[in-house]
């Protein structure tokens, strides 16, 4: 029988897929005999169990969850309900990956009308009994039973404003009492039933809610951008409560080992005292730094930095750890690898190296490929930044360089960024409901919440440049204003934010490109001894070439040739060769074309020098190229020398119902070999000119869009006898590879052909997966959202390899290739070939290189030594 | 090492593959020990060799020509080019197939300027001698070196005028020796060389020259339209001349072995005295039925009779044979199985298994699955043909009806057609240039010609009406008139043809259904005895259901449910839908639709009483069914009562740049379920309605365009839900299952997962062939002409399943779905359904049934018996 509910000292580090993270880490510490409030877990497969029993809860499940919590109480000496010893829980999601405040948490169950009363008498304090009971009223109705939360925030101003007083500390035991009678009201009026005096009830109702929310809105949304696949669910965990708002010897904090902005060693975080730990995420009372606690706590400090140590070494990555401290006795809630900047990370992997505290692989493992992104991308330009004026300074959340106007709420920031334009989103203070706000802002600055706020812990996750806790910054709301010092700036009011810094500067800044010596180099230096894939880069223009070869790129494996020819001064002549009515008009136009397309060629070579270089023929339909309306049209056919009326024909003749799966590719050279002849002529002239004795140039030309051997038997024919025909008379000599795109289910499918008559093969797995899937990029757009909140779809199939399906097509093409010619070379240039996790599945299918845009380089490489470091376990 | 060339002797029938169709049956013939003018075939692999070779002969397989021909000589006694017993050759084309006329012919090789003489002497018969040779001048400078055969006619022409005749029967020796003179002289100037005197030059030159014909532009249209792959290549075949043009005791025919156009047993042929075999196939004399040569040739006849019998008997099929006497001396020159209307090929069929002469099976595999089609169509309405007016009678060379505006040229034919037009192709004479204007007419009307001449026996395999040999007829062909009796027939003046009785008539007359009795329901009936593969019919309306029916339908494989909504009663409905913006809206407009829906079925399910029938869900994109020009678009609007500029914006949104692969199929039930809704309900209601205790209606609910096992999932939940509770509701009982279309590559790939949550799989091979290739139906046109003429594809995948890609993906699918279900029914959907090669593909997979178009049931009868048994050999 399967066991669902497991006691913390049931469990390990190992149990991540089962326990989830939170459930985990709480199993291994209590492994590991540190402070740990004793609890159990619930398993991620009794959320899927719950979900495929039509959102309930199976006997056998519930039955398993009493059982363990009657072991609970025998440990503890408490007992949910009981009038002696009450033990009271929280109850909190953990899933397999973290999802910071996405779903729902429930504190201080166990309370009831008669339990807060034993409460009160126990710890001899009945303000705190009656504010605990309140705040489980409160959290109960809004998250397990959807009651509006402004509901219950009415019932606790009614009674302020009674007793004329502004904060909640101002409240005494009797107030608080009030409070949360008029808030079992308000759960009575809202919900038509009384609030639950059985803890056992409110136990099942809390985890069924924390089940639920694995399926809120904003948990889909980040699950979504974060690829974590909703079939993972959360496990639950229930935990005996500790307080940390029981007094001036209580507090809460939460801590790295290392600071997750700069990677710097040493301990990094903010506590607060009599708070509870909901208080310093969110961001609502600005928290002292940990050191702080040195003096404060001085025990309770020297403990936890033994522990901190203890479990960075244990886990041999930073950590990320909530504690709270109940009456002088510190108690550890989470540990967990910290999410970090792309900075960070390198600092950390490469001191983590130099400490001795993992080897180089370990290393490289820990770092997020994708996050390197955030570095390759400009910051301010130091001169512009000198010449600015920083208006105000908060804390360097995350870092990086934001220009954008100002938006007060994450809808608006949404909204007005869908038209292209760039926001800062400025926030009193953030919460998860903001999520989608923030990934669409260039920056964001708050008011309140410290390093280790909502904002900062979900924009350091984003790679996005925040600044949090400004409190020079005044929002008006209303108004739609926020002054800093005697400054107004209206919404849409361009700021510009430094994350490195925390400086806050008025108006938009210059930027420049990155920097990538120091850690970067060095953690690329053993990305590169560790890979086994080729990087190459997709470029069209010398510039890119160059920028690419600079960050890496050891060849590249796609010069598309057509964008050449969309220039203002290009299109012309392109144009005349689309409208030729004959071959020799259109050997004609083709000729105009020739000297541009080789000069294109030579600089791109010349950028490449000694490294190959792959350049596909003409592949888009003709009729992108054409103009669509009436007055360019016109005026081209002025151009052009003839009729309005015949170019229109010629549009119209041009004309697709699905151009993908249309007149383009091969096709264009099978139908129009004078194209794939002016274009060998060119790449291969170029290749002549720029190719030396010592550094020999090796053009590689690829056919694309090949669906059956004849195709390319035939545009290769062409090929080949135009370009030995060039070598031939140049007199010099040349080596030069045809290959072919594999994009079309049918080429990977007769793969064992096709391999015969090429040198190579590119998988482009662009096309592949549209026509895989039956799903056009450009129209799936209404589709994706919906599929996504269905959980039919998990992400975006153009972004991450779809290996069921579009990599099984690809392992089936690399086996029968293989078959016939072993020594095949096989790359991937679709936009896959930037993805770690579709580069983790070419590198199980042996290819030999990746191509991806420029500035997925390093991030193809390192993603490409993880894959190897992985694979080899 | 290969052997490339064979005599007659070393081969047999079962070498069809490499000898060619006629090089085997003359070695068959040889081996039988009939009379066989000696010779030997270069096979279709020396074919396949010489295009390998860049389309020049290899020097073996020179040298074994040469070899062989010597081996020949030796047997003859006679020798190329030798003054005393020269050998005289006819060197033919043979493919594997039979491609009548479609390729060349050289006859009378060997004579040269000397041997001329020889034969002379020889024969004592000066004018025969120079009237070959000027025969073999003129065919070999017209086929082996491309000189326009009008040169030479000319020549003939000049010497006619000079003396002063009209016919070639008219001018004596000497005449023709100055044609043969003459022709020379064209020759020499129009390829500024000498006619070559050298008989091996000769040879080799006309070998070459078949070789070369294999991929003449007709041979590449014939090949394309019969599917004939061009792989298979032409064989060669060098025979001693004989001469049915040497005087009264000589002549040549063709005859069958029962009548093609009816089946009729009995010797069925024509003849012509003192005439070479062209003569009677070019239909330039109108020959003597086969029956008079018992009195003109009696001992010949009995002679040939008998052959005919021992061939028929030996290769238990109707023979189809040419044969030449030379003074008094009968020759077998070709046996093959004849071609003949699928109303013969019922008769013969039904009759040899009576006579005992084949067994069901075999005679079941005489029958061309596709020919059947004839037979399906409708013929002429026996009252209105008793109204019409014969006009003139010919011969009754192909049976059908046919009514069209006449044309007097095959471009022409082809040209007016292009716009939907039917017409009446109207010769003297057809010739193999005239194929593609033939296959496009109605029907073909010939003024010369019998029952054997080209026009009769394309139009027999084209299974296209054709009236030959119709001597009333006069065409002038400059003024573009026809005259029959007194009356002028001007260019597109509508004529009928009754190719049954021979009858012309003027202007159109009515049709009605075929009947399907007799012969034909006795081999349906023997098809369905044999056959193991289930035959649906693909049906939208009580009607095509009830045709289907009729014709052997067991069920339907294919309810296109949008097709009913293109209505002019219900689009408006339709469109209301389309628009509305909200749920609520949708859902109102889907309540109109429900009613209009569920009688719709209700016909259908009540005409399919007792079998199967498989509803698909709704699966175009919506935009097909919304208007695109601007006044549709503003009455539209009127009628819907929203504003115009709100319907373009509906209409906008919903454009697609390749709608093929977007919102459409499932993907239009997950984003608006409701549609699914009333279409289950629909169906529902309309099964509970019809179905009975006694005939228990089963409906099938068909998911479209399913790419991953979660929207199949999604899509089925709506469905059981919907379903359940009204039947539920209804207090019956009702069984349903639910099922998906394989049509996108991807479901195919993961079948071992969709098959779980399926009933049935039905493969939507059209838009899994499209999706495979990445080729557009819609939008092949351009590209495939280009690709046939370049042999890249043999066939429109489309017509003809590839096994090869589509094939494999249906075979991995179905492996992966038996592997996980093994009861779970496949069926193909597709246009394929009704194509006998592709029946024969799923036959093989072990499928279950296939579904096409209710005039295609009958084909798919027969086609899945023929895979049966040829199968089991």
């Amino acid at each position: 029988m399967t066991k669902y509910v497991y006691l913390f000292k049931e469990g390990n580090a190992s149990m991540r897929n089962l326990l989830g993270g939170k459930g985990a880490g709480l199993a291994e510490m209590t492994r590991l005999g540190l402070p740990v409030p004793r609890g159990f877990t619930i398993t991620t497969e009794a959320c899927n169990r719950y979900y495929e029993d039509n959102e309930t809860i199976a006997p056998e499940i519930e039955s398993e969850v009493f059982a363990t919590l009657a072991k609970m109480e025998e440990i503890t000496g408490k007992k949910l309900g009981d009038m002696k010893n009450p033990l009271l829980v929280s109850v909190r999601s953990g899933a397999r990956a973290s999802m910071p405040g996405m779903m729902d948490t429930i504190l201080n169950l166990g309370l009831t009308d008669k339990v807060v009363e034993v409460v009160a008498e126990l710890t001899n304090n009945p303000r705190f009994a009656w504010d605990s009971y309140r705040r489980f009223i409160s959290m109960f109705g809004d998250v397990a039973m959807h009651v509006d939360k402004s509901h219950f925030d009415a019932a606790m101003d009614e009674v302020k404003a009674a007793r004329g007083v502004k904060g909640d500390l101002e409240l005494n035991a009797e107030d608080m009492k009030e409070v949360a009678q008029k808030m079992k009201a308000v759960y009575q009026q809202q919900l038509g039933k009384p609030f639950p005096q059985d803890p056992k009830e409110q136990l099942l109702t809390a985890v069924k809610a924390v089940f639920e929310s694995w399926n809120n809105e904003r948990a889909i949304y980040y699950r979504h951008m974060h690829d974590i696949p909703s079939s993972w669910g959360t496990a639950v965990n229930i935990q005996e409560m500790v307080y940390g708002n029981m007094g001036e010897t209580s507090g809460t904090g939460v801590a790295f080992t290392r600071n997750p902005a700069t990677g710097q060693a040493g301990i990094f975080g903010e506590y607060l005292m009599n708070a509870q730990g909901e208080d310093v995420v969110a961001g609502i009372r600005t928290p002292f730094p940990i050191t702080h606690m040195a003096e404060q706590m001085p025990e309770c400090y020297a403990q936890f930095k033994e522990i901190a140590a203890t479990l960075e070494k244990h886990y041999g990555d930073m950590q990320d750890m909530e504690f709270t401290i109940e009456r002088g006795k510190l108690f550890m809630l989470q540990t967990r690898n910290g999410k970090r900047t792309a900075f960070a990370a390198l600092q950390v992997a490469a001191d983590m190296v130099k400490e001795g505290l993992v080897t180089k692989e370990r290393a490289l493992m820990q770092i997020d490929p994708s996050s390197l992104d955030t570095l390759l991308h400009p910051n301010f330009d130091q001169e512009a930044l000198k010449a600015a004026k920083s208006i105000a300074k908060g804390l360097p959340a995350s870092p990086g360089a934001a220009s954008g106007g100002i938006v007060f709420s994450a809808e608006e920031a949404f909204e007005v960024t869908q038209s292209g334009a760039k926001v800062v989103l400025v926030r009193t203070e953030t919460s998860p409901e903001d999520i989608v706000g923030m990934n669409v802002s260039e920056g964001i600055l708050t008011v309140r919440g410290g390093m280790t706020s909502h904002a900062a812990v979900v924009a350091r996750g984003m790679g996005k440049c925040c600044v949090s806790g400004c409190a020079e910054v005044s929002i008006n709301a209303e108004a739609e204003t926020m002054t800093i010092g005697d400054k107004v700036f209206k919404k849409g009011d361009w700021i510009s934010l430094d994350g490195a810094t925390g400086c806050v500067y008025d108006g938009a800044i210059a930027t420049k490109p990155a920097s990538l010596t120091g850690n970067f180099a060095t953690i690329m230096q053993w990305a590169d001894e560790i890979r086994e894939l080729g990087i190459r880069t997709n470029a069209d223009t010398p510039k890119d070439a160059k920028v690419a070869r600079e960050l890496g790129a050891e060849g590249i494996g796609l010069v598309r040739t057509e964008h050449m020819f969309f220039a203002e001064d290009r299109i012309f002549a392109f144009r005349k060769m689309i409208v030729a009515k004959t071959v020799e008009e259109r050997r004609k136009a083709l000729a105009e074309l020739l000297p541009i397309q080789q000069g294109d060629f030579e600089g791109i070579f010349e950028a490449m020098k000694g490294l190959p270089v792959t350049v596909r023929l003409l592949d888009p339909p003709l009729h992108e190229f054409l103009p669509q309306a009436e007055e360019d049209i016109v005026e081209l056919a002025k151009a052009l020398n003839i009729t309005v009326d015949s170019l229109k024909t010629t549009i119209h003749d041009l004309h697709e119902l699905n151009p993908m799966l249309g007149h383009r590719g091969c096709r264009l050279a099978v139908t129009y070999p004078e194209i794939a002849e002016m274009q060998t002529t060119a790449i291969i002239n170029a290749a002549l000119k720029v190719s030396t004795p010592e550094q020999p140039m090796v053009a590689e030309i690829m056919i694309p869009l090949v669906c059956d051997i004849k195709e390319l038997q035939f545009v290769k024919r062409v090929i080949v006898k135009t370009a030995d025909k060039i070598i031939k008379e140049s007199g010099k000599s040349l080596k030069y590879k045809v290959g072919t795109m594999i994009e079309i289910p049918r080429a990977a499918l007769t793969a064992d052909e096709i391999a015969t008559e090429a040198d190579f093969f590119s998988f482009g797995t662009n096309d592949l997966t549209q026509m895989t899937y039956g799903l056009s990029r450009d129209d799936a757009g209404k589709i994706l959202e919906c599929y996504y909140n269905e959980a039919i779809f998990e992400s975006d199939p153009t972004a991450h390899l779809d290996t069921k399906g579009v990599g099984q097509l690809m392992r089936i093409a690399t086996e029968k290739a293989r078959a016939v010619k072993p020594e095949i070379k096989l790359g991937v240039c679709g936009e896959h070939g930037g993805d770690p996790a579709s580069i983790s599945f070419v590198n199980t299918l042996g290819f030999n290189y990746v191509s991806c845009s420029p500035y997925r380089v390093p991030i193809a490489r390192l993603a490409a030594a993880q894959a190897t470091i992985s694979q080899k376990k």
